[in-house]
């Protein structure tokens, strides 16, 4: 078996095909790494949460990642990797992106009950409505097995 | 649903089951997450891997996490995250703990295709032996979703 890197448009189809993976922030080179529901449109990923460590770290530092990976076959993989950089999706600033965030997401609508739960965990300290975000993708790589010939 | 933080004994049985998840390091603040097999062991996670970015990372910022998830039943999850050291398993002054490390991976002698398989990729750069690596985990939280009474 080997290890081919993904060109830019196979990665961006497995990120399509994806909906959920893996989130990565950093706070003062601590890196945290949360499951995360998404929808993958052109250069963006956009997701929604309620307030926690990782809205609290990403609104300090925006250099994020998400990864997602697949099984090919029974031994074989894909993994890719997307850089950018968080944006809250506040108002007004963002009132069209945020409602367009909102339609994309909920298409699929069991996401929201997640958020919904995070909610009731917090709703002692503080309840909040779902935020939405999203990233903006600077650069997308991607490593996938090949079968040796 | 409703969300609720798991003891450190609930994490440390999760780890304990699963095989796989995701590695997080960070290098100036930029996040960098992959996929990773490895086993755990009391305070640590035992994996192995040829050189690369998350070495080279690793090596330079020691802080790193790891993640696991599972599903629970339809619409249930829960998420672990163990934060830790990196400690990389070179001889002579980890020889026992290398040999140690070793015996627990061969142990999954599937994950060495993985490794195998990296090393092709490199080969045309720089061929290497897999490094051994395992990570003191400092601390250990999770969260899980339970039904709503």
């Amino acid at each position: 078996m080997l290890i081919n890197e993904m060109t830019k448009d196979e990665c961006s189809a497995a990120l399509a095909r994806a909906s959920f993976g893996r989130l990565g922030c950093s706070l003062d080179n601590q890196p945290y790494v949360v499951p995360l529901y998404f929808v993958y449109e052109s250069d963006y990923i956009y997701s929604l949460s309620t307030f926690g460590q990782k809205i609290e770290w990403m609104r300090e530092n925006p250099k994020v990642c998400v990864q997602i990976d697949e099984t090919i076959g029974t031994a074989g993989w894909l993994s890719v990797i997307a850089y950018g950089l968080y944006q809250e999706l506040v108002e007004p600033r963002y009132k069209a992106e945020r409602s367009h965030a909102r339609q994309l997401l909920e298409k699929r609508s069991g996401w929201w009950q997640v958020a919904l739960a995070e909610r009731q965990l917090k709703a002692a300290e503080h309840l909040v409505d779902p935020l939405f975000f999203r990233i903006h993708i600077d650069s997308l790589t991607g490593l996938r097995t090949v079968e040796d010939k």
